[in-house]
């Protein structure tokens, strides 16, 4: 393709992305900003937008600045927040604004909110007054919510309306018909959803039957202020492809895709799990600086739990001196134990996430996890028994540490589903239950039982 | 509704799911078939499969029995694997093969995957030929590839057709398309697809437009033997709502839908979610057995893996003998440790998921991880060597304690990013690496250092 980016033939290059992205390395070290903006536009955008997203960020601010601001709009918002607000702050104002010109509704309110807002005013004044007014509703709706996510180009038609009156509004009217859409709203003179018609029910039915006869009642019930959360619930509940949006009146104002929904649950998912294991927010930052940020918060805490820990182990320091032993073994029943809480933790987590601790289920949880921590915590107390006893030929030392395993499973296993539950119940994330202090908790009953039973029976 | 189950006026019952809860649990006890039937039918299939799963397993199998097994097929396919499972077990062949012919090909594949062979071949012998054949083959593909997952139901046109031609013809034989379909494949003579038309461009276009002038290039690229993972990450990635499956001949098979790759997206995210936290498999089964099978086998590698930390705490045995503040510190080290290199895990084993680990991108999450255990390490050292001071007021001690901090978190760090890559590298699940490994490595850095130094130093 270009003559100075030769393809060579090291293994290295084997995979076709690798080749490419070697030559967009090449071609930024000579500033061949043709040959970017070619290659660029030669992909899908996701996939341009991926191979962007392998430069490390000051190679890929060189290449916003190489093209002078010029990012194409599909690429831009299929890049991930951190490079895209990048270089969206890299652009000039004009292209900025025309980019969201170019953009559905939802996808340019996503790069205004991330805006600093003297700029935003800026781009916003170069805009019709139209598609301002439009911006600002969108960005009056909290982040997160149905408004924000909603484009407002969708299709709607009065229940009078035939097949062949609908079919014959959309060709005329081809040009200000969103890009995509898979159904089309019925509404009634107020502009209330009243039902939908699937492009392909609309395709086979005959051109007079009247949309009121063949739509579908709507399953969704979906309004500007609801949490993505719950919209994501109801998309893959109803198995939705689209849904329609109302406001506080029951008006029809937008829509949503079901695009943009994997998106939101592949971000609720990352948030869990990243929290269940003490990070807060969306690590994977392209800085070191970002990254302790998002974890030091969390290890500032545990340094705190621990120390309560220890308090709880000094308080027995002579049955320690007394009988070493006891500190060879003291991790393990601490592992053990935490490795049985986290595991209730997660279990819980996930089933709250999926909705399938509702009613009655609760109970039958609960009692599930309690008789789980009893059960493997006499098996597993069985088996310790044995090993200390081969190990330490001390029958004492045996029963208590198979004695203080029990205690800590029972309890590690009520403490990893009590926890999230309760969050849940507070209005807290369950998810924020974090394992820090599932552990924490769980070490503070297993040392007390272990030390506290050593020094009971063993001096 | 039913005049044997007046609403109550109990505050547990304000939720209109608890109400309809406590009417069917009052029905199945009065064995009241027809009011169970009504309640059900009455409801979205999605809202009865919730309620049904509301339900203690028992009483689901009762629910089942007391209809005679003739849950309806739309109720059937949205129910959870094990009570769907229960659900076609009880049910009498008879009524299993008229629920298969209501369904798509994709979720009679899903009904008859869970049966037993001798039950299936008789359940199989049922069907017309022509249906027999095409579950067989459907069957033929391997679990969880985009084969078992496609419905044989789709829409495709030859490139010679017009839009009318193609209306006409979704008009003619209304019954034979698939019930949902968002486009239209584009074939050539040998059956391959050559582009797509979504029913939104259709229907704008103009009758006569031809569809090879029309149609999209194809941006998914899906054969049936393709893991659902991958095809998953294609329909997020292309922001799909359906796209076409080709065979090894790249003749056009079958179609995928969103829905079913949402679906696939959460069980994929349940699953890492799970084995991080060592679970096995999926748990939040019904019965207490299940839930141990599930957990017990990572507890048994654990016991090990805490045997080999408690060995090496054993080799310095007369150091702690020797000053017991170590063995009260311990733990903490430990803690701190175990919570730096869960971070990590955590962050890479999703960012893997995710597909942000490619490339160079690999080197510098790598580089980015080991500086944020050392600077994590130090800042965390400098505040546990305060506190050792002022608790313990032995200098040498806090020094011990703040240098293992540092090696501990340093090693944490880069064990929790090297462990899931290399298992991804030897084509394993990167979360499989679960917390199990990375906590008892870091144990046993965090015991070997601390105790190690103390000894070198403080006696």
């Amino acid at each position: 393709m270009d003559p100075t980016t030769p393809p060579s033939n090291t293994p290295d290059n084997a995979k076709p992305e690798n080749r490419l992205l070697r030559d967009l390395t090449d071609a930024i070290e000579e500033r061949d900003d043709c040959w970017i903006a070619r290659a660029l536009n030669r992909q899908h955008p996701a996939d341009a937008a991926d191979l962007l997203e392998m430069l490390s960020y000051d190679s890929f601010e060189k290449v916003v600045s190489l093209l002078g601001g010029h990012l194409s709009s599909e690429i831009l918002i299929e890049l991930r927040d951190e490079y895209r607000e990048g270089a969206v702050e890299a652009m000039p104002d004009a292209a900025v604004a025309s980019v969201l010109d170019e953009l559905d509704s939802d996808d340019a309110t996503a790069i205004l909110e991330d805006i600093e807002d003297n700029r935003r005013e800026r781009i916003l004044d170069e805009l019709e007054p139209g598609d301002r007014a439009q911006y600002k509703q969108g960005l009056s709706f909290d982040e997160e919510t149905a408004g924000r996510l909603m484009q407002r180009e969708f299709v709607a038609a009065p229940e009078f309306w035939t097949v062949g009156h609908a079919i014959d509004h959309a060709r005329d009217r081809a040009d200000e018909l969103p890009e995509i859409f898979y159904e089309i709203y019925v509404t009634d003179p107020a502009f209330r959803p009243l039902g939908v018609v699937t492009l392909s029910m609309l395709l086979r039915a005959p051109r007079e039957t009247k949309l009121s006869e063949m739509m579908l009642p709507l399953m969704s019930d979906i309004s500007t202020g609801m949490d993505q959360e719950e919209v994501a619930y109801q998309f893959q509940k109803y198995s939705l492809a689209s849904a329609p949006v109302k406001d506080g009146a029951g008006r029809l104002v937008g829509m949503i895709t079901v695009d943009d929904m994997v998106d939101v649950i592949q971000d609720e998912n990352t948030e869990d799990f990243l929290a269940l294991s003490n990070v807060s927010s969306a690590d994977g930052s392209h800085s070191v600086f970002d990254t302790i940020k998002a974890r030091a918060p969390w290890l500032g805490i545990n340094l705190f739990t621990a120390f309560i820990v220890s308090g709880v182990i000094a308080l027995f320091d002579n049955v320690i001196a007394a009988l070493v032993p006891l500190a060879i073994l003291m991790p393990m029943i601490s592992a053990l134990g935490g490795n049985a809480g986290s595991q209730t933790l997660a279990v819980a987590v996930r089933a709250i996430a999926e909705r399938e601790m509702e009613g009655p289920a609760v109970r039958r949880a609960i009692m599930r996890e309690l008789l789980t921590g009893i059960c493997n915590g006499a098996i597993f107390a069985v088996a310790v028994a044995l090993m200390v006893f081969v190990w330490f030929r001390d029958p004492g030392l045996s029963l208590v540490a198979a004695s203080a395993l029990i205690a800590t499973f029972t309890w590690a296993c009520l403490l990893g589903i009590l926890l999230p539950l309760g969050l849940k119940r507070l209005g807290a994330d369950p998810a924020v239950a974090s394992s820090v202090f599932v552990l924490t908790l769980t070490d503070i009953v297993a040392f007390f039982s272990f030390l506290g039973l050593a020094a009971l029976f063993l001096l």
